[in-house]
This record gives structure tokens, sequence and C-alpha cells, in this order.
């Protein structure tokens, strides 16, 4: 079963296999209306865990290989993102690495259980940081309502949910998609998470014969993540105008540069160099 | 404890994370004079592993991850390589990925623990299936000795070693890395394992520094391995007059490419694209 249970907390996908981390026990639990929200301690370098009904959503010790992708490689396409909407990322960390960016006046964070963002601005400070920054606009509600009535608002959205299934279901569907790029102003950018290409190939499968009916381009770009499936993770670069590499924001590159423990130039443009079974896939 | 127990085989790596796999049981279990060498049947898209001294060292579902990796990278460097030598890799899984390539007349494989491709011919055909190739050369050896007296003989050495520690301790010193450079012909390249670049930080430092001080151009790739600490693994890439990048054999690439779950022209160019944090390290 999965979850802490002495002295591990073990996470096996349905393929088979998966992560077990050394832990001292659970520091939270509660029960939201949505799902069970936990915090485990763990007894290893990846530090404190959020996990959402018993799956993995970040560690304090790997959370930047996360973040700083579904973040800055969006960002980093678009000349002046100044209007930016963050879809779950209910722990703050793609919010922080958004921040980053100074060209940003405001960032929405909507997530539709507020129990997530509680528990990690008590438990994941360092994930967290930014949810009380004045640009930081939090709506505790749920986004596939939200983006229903938003036309031409943002820059980038970036679609930070957990998997299709539970609470984030809805969030992959067409007519979400169809909400999602009606909210974009011209030039604008989605970065969706699009689950493990080596565990979850159905899932990426329907996501993306989805994506490419609602947006004119439809990439993928991938990177690692060591507590994720697979310890490979997908996510999906979708707009009606950009292409991948078409552009790359060179007046902020230093700025973002040195606040990264992954991101630079040379691994942004590598991101799109695929393994063949994930290109066949798709 | 790592290995097989109660269903499931786990394995927890120094930093208090691990993998932990579904298993139905040992399938082989014998100490050579080196070290403990299993079979262990997974009940997961992994099918069958082998470990050796409870440590995962492939798997019949995720091993083109890693052979595809340390093969075709320098082997696809090289405008005409005739004569590979590989070291450790009894699995067979290199030698099979080396022979993809036409011009290639000869591999010799070195092998300290014969029990490793007994047990590998047996139960990980897919894997061990070129090793009955006429063109491949076992020998049932210490590298360590062997590599001593070899003079301008090898395209490519291939150092497909377990972790410094226990048989493979005497592969990572700069002696061995001394008589592995005088054993290349003249434009040869060596890649070798390095470890895992998000678990196993020192092991990576100490063993680039002594790579540094032999070989002029001493250079990292890295790419996705499931079943390895992190999910994440990092290659050398050493030469004393060929550039990473410097050269691609364009005429072998269709015949490789056809044969391939991970490796193309494009995947190839970024794996030399590493996160900050790894090039700090290194």
């Amino acid at each position: 079963m999965n979850g802490y249970e002495n002295g591990y907390y073990k996470e096996i996908t349905p393929s088979g296999f998966g992560i077990c981390i050394k832990s001292k026990g659970v520091l939270y639990s509660e029960q939201s209306p949505f799902q069970k929200v936990e915090i485990i301690d763990s007894d290893s370098t990846l530090g404190k865990i959020l996990t959402l009904d018993d799956l993995m959503m970040t560690t304090e010790g790997d959370e930047f290989h996360y973040h700083e992708m579904i973040a800055h490689i969006p960002m980093m396409h678009h000349k002046c993102p100044k209007s930016v909407l963050v879809i779950g990322g209910g722990d703050g960390g793609t919010v922080r690495e958004v921040l980053k960016h100074k060209t940003v006046e405001r960032v929405v964070l909507c997530e539709i259980d507020g129990l997530v963002i509680e528990a990690c601005k008590k438990y994941l400070p360092t994930i967290a940081c930014e949810l009380d920054n004045p640009k930081c606009e939090i709506l505790v509600e749920d986004a596939i309502e939200y983006i229903k009535h938003k036309k031409n608002e943002f820059d980038i959205v970036l679609i930070d949910s957990t998997d299709p299934m539970g609470p984030g279901e809805g969030l992959f569907t067409e007519e979400f998609y169809t909400n999602v790029k009606n909210s974009l102003k011209e030039g604008g950018i989605v970065a969706a998470q699009s689950e493990s290409p080596f565990v979850n190939k159905s899932e990426i499968k329907k996501m993306y014969d989805l994506l490419k009916k609602v947006f004119p381009i439809t990439a993928t770009y991938t990177s690692n993540i060591p507590t994720y499936p697979g310890g490979y993770w997908a996510w999906a670069f979708c707009s009606e105008t950009v292409k991948p590499l078409s552009y790359f924001a060179d007046d902020r590159y230093e700025d973002i540069l040195k606040t990264c423990k992954i991101y630079n130039k040379d691994y942004h443009n590598a991101r799109f160099a695929l393994p063949n079974y994930l290109k066949e896939l798709l």
C-alpha cells in the first residue's frame, strides 16, 4: 500500500515499481473536501514531502527539478510576460519561479484546495515563500469555473495540476484547454505538466490528442525529476503563435540563471529533444 | 535492508531514498568469488532484474536507457570504429549496441565475473543476445591487468562498470585511466559510467578530478534511467583529440536510429547540456 508505514514512505505506480523513502513519520494529515493532504518527514536528503491522496507532489530536496522546468521554459519564450496564471500549484513553487521574472506584474494562483496552501506555508516554507508576495493573488477556487470567464487576460498559463484522476481530472479535457487558450493574450504560451513518459504512456497520449485539437502549436519538453515515476517528466508547451525555441529572452537571462539549480540556456535548448519512444507515442 | 523481501525488491541509497519494485521472488542467487549475483523476477513492467551485491544493475524493461547511451554517444563521434573494448558489462547490453555499428570488426568484453555472463545468457537473453556473435571476444579476467599491456589497440573503450566499491573500485583510479588512454588508437574515445549526478555527488567529483588529470578532453553527458538512483545518470566522455559534438557519423545514422528506443540525433546533441548543479560540481 502506498503512503507511510514502518519507517518508509512508499509509492508504487500501476507499472509495479516506484519510490521508497526512509521517513520519520507523518507531520500533518488532514482530509480536505477534495483529498487527503499529508506532510511526511523523510529521513533522507529529500527533506519534507507533500503528498495528496498518497501520491507524492513535491519534496524540499528535489522540488527545483520540477518548478524551474514548468516556469522558465515557457517564460523565457515570451518577450514580456506581465500577467501569469498558475492552475493548481498550491505548494507555491511555481509562483516562486514565475516571480523571478522582473516583467511580471501579477501572478494569479488558482488552487482548488486551501488546505494544500496552508500546509505548505507552514511545513514547506522554502517552496511556499513567495505566496505572500503582493504580486501574487491567491484564489481558492475551481480553475475549471474560473477560466470560463477569462478572455485575453494572461501572457502565460501554467497548469501545475495533479494527475488526471480525482480533483485534477477536469483539467485534462478539450473544453478546459479551449478555455485556457481563450484566456491567453496574443503571443501567449501554456505549459502543462503531462506525466511520466516512461510510466504513463496512455495518459500522455490522451492528453496530447486533446491539446493538439485546441492549440495549433503543441510540443513536448522533458527533464529529470528524481521523485516522480521513472525519474523523468514531460510538460506540454502550447501556443497559437509561439513555436518552441523561436525566441529566448536574453534580457532576463542573467537574473534567472543566477537563482537556478538546473536551468540554463543550453539546458533550455536541449529540452525539446525527445527519445524515440516518446516521439512515436505523440 | 536492500534486496528482495516479502514481495518487493527494495534498494535505498545512502541518501535515504531509492526504488521499490513488486517482485515474485529470486530466480537465481549465487555467490561468485567477487560478489553475490542475483536475478529477481519482478512483478512489474521492468521484467527480470540483475542485481550484484543487492545493487540493481539492469532490468529487461528499462535497460535500453543505459545501453543506448553508453554506446552510441561515443560511437557516433568516431569516423570508423573498428575495434572496441567493453570493460565490465557482463550482461551484454553494451556489446549488443556496439555491434549495431557495421564498421565494428571486433568487440572485446573484459568482465571479471564469469557468473554474471552465465546468469545473463540464461535469464536475460534479450540483453545478452549478441554475446555469441563471432565478432565478440569474451575475456573473463580483471580489466585492470588486461589494459596494462594494451597500446594503440582500440578505437572506443566503454567502461561499463559497477559502482566505485567492491570489484569495481580499481576501475576508478588515475593509473587505470592512464592505461585506458594508452590503449586507444589515434582519435580514440572513452565513455565511462559515472554515477548519479543527484545522489552520488562526491563520487562524481572524485572521478572527474582523476579523469581530467589523464585526458585533455573530459566532458559529461547525462540521460534518464528509470531504475537508477535519482532516475538520472552521467557518463564521462574522454579523448585526447575528439571534442564533444565535433563529429557525427551521418553515414551510420539511419541504421542505428531504426533499432533504438531512445537514441536519435537531436537527443544525441542535447546530452551535453548539463544542469547548473552538475556544472558547478565538475
